[in-house]
């Protein structure tokens, strides 16, 4: 069983290519169990099934490293796109990928030599009132640079939901501030009945931006690139970084470049990379 | 760049065979870093080189996940065995590997098809005197069923160096038996100048035992090799298992094979398997 190992921003997956050879008989929640499992299987994050459409250019199934199959992931989706094009199976830049959480447009930047270097994810548009993100308060207000008091702390945050609700909060020097004790304080806060991820931005300066996040469920991260957009949205509601233009935003693990275009669309542009191809074995 | 990811009892190594294939400018320490690493990488505990030997008929390199080499683990050898007679390098099925820490003699099984289903390793003789384990006391007293006073408990221990030392003491419960607890209280003794391994075992009839280690600077892990062998040593020293006939051990990463021969050396049997093989890509 032939298998390719990717990652994106070091999310890391184990590609199974299903467009020429389908396995319709296989438990894809064992195999995802089996080899993501560093001690007696490759080692990953989970594995993903690349598979025809019917609905659009292509389909990406993810199973997560538990056998549960996930909606999305944005850079589990940027390796298959490379993939995709690297070898052939994608002939125009621009295609789109079917996924659970629906159907996404990609567009892929190759090199000289047709291998792809970058992918650009259309986000959509992000979500601004209170209603949408969900928070409590006036349904159709929006909260930009608004001041929270949370506990025995007071912070003027900026919220934007990119299919998730993202909380944002400017600061001078996003490594001495204390996300670990701040994050759960605001993720479990009575204000957002269904919690919310915390995300600190230094602005460097109008095209660049550094960025950390303590996510609802897991704490810090190395990499969220939904907050990533809602962290440029916000930039870009407090009229902090130029609009239009492709900003960069540094995350723990790595960076990704995020755009507004004209119709209120995000654009997320990252890397992915392959790390090796091989036949699985996986004897008892 | 080929390479072979393989495990025995859970203990995973990426493999590369350098005996077709010299790769003398190679920096095997940042490789290791680099291939372990599960985000960016394969991942896995090492890397092991298979090389030529002058001194013995093979030769194995351990690099561990930090980059550090290794002098020698059981688990990687079995492996490296299995590998060295399945691809037709060993023509005999008993033969020598050259470790940092020694020439080690192995000898493996092969079913009808020449594939090895296990591999016994001459571990040695065991050590018995205080003065070897090492432990306070006569240096030339063994140490068997002697109770030994820690802290608040006192247990009747056996003590047997494999090459590391080891106290084994006989419990009715290896599960219920605080480990945790007991563990440090005994590797920090001031009995054991070099600090020591705790094994505890279960005897459930005169060929079959159960066993869980605190290994000394690791705490509770899934299997010990030599641990293994020195509650074989331990448990036939204090008559409770049959001389020279090869005794189950069942670890909680899995099982092992314990004999004695007339000549008073330990022989460890294991499995090995391989999980997948494999093209380096390794893109930045």
């Amino acid at each position: 069983m032939q298998f390719t190992k990717m990652h994106g921003l070091g999310n890391n997956y184990i590609f199974f290519n299903l467009l020429d050879m389908p396995m319709e008989d296989q438990d894809f929640e064992q195999l995802a169990r089996t080899v993501s499992n560093v001690n007696t299987g490759i080692g990953s994050d989970g594995i993903i099934l690349i598979c025809p459409s019917e609905m659009a250019d292509f389909k990406m199934r993810i199973f997560n490293e538990d056998g549960s199959e996930g909606k999305n992931c944005g850079n589990g989706l940027r390796c298959v796109a490379k993939y995709l094009f690297d070898h052939m199976y994608a002939t125009s830049t621009d295609f789109s990928i079917e996924t659970l959480g629906g159907i996404v447009h990609v567009k892929v930047e190759p090199d000289k030599k047709r291998i792809v270097r970058s992918v650009t994810i259309d986000m959509g548009k992000p979500k601004l009132t209170k209603g949408m993100i969900p928070m409590k308060g006036d349904p159709e207000a929006q909260t930009i640079n608004e001041l929270l008091t949370i506990g025995k702390h007071s912070f003027p945050v900026t919220c934007v939901s990119m299919g998730n609700p993202h909380a944002i909060l400017f600061v001078d020097n996003i490594d001495t501030f204390p996300l670990e004790e701040i994050g759960p304080e605001i993720e479990y806060s009575d204000l957002f009945p269904e919690r919310v991820n915390l995300g600190i931005v230094h602005v460097k300066s109008r095209q660049e931006i550094y960025y950390r996040v303590w996510e609802r469920g897991s704490g810090l991260t190395m990499a969220c690139g939904t907050g990533a957009c809602a962290a440029v949205v916000a930039a870009t509601l407090n009229h902090l970084v130029d609009q239009y233009i492709p900003i960069t935003v540094h995350l723990p693990g790595g960076q990704l470049t995020i755009s507004l275009d004209e119709n209120d669309h995000v654009w997320k542009k990252g890397g992915a990379a392959y790390i090796c191809h091989g036949e699985l074995v996986m004897e008892r």
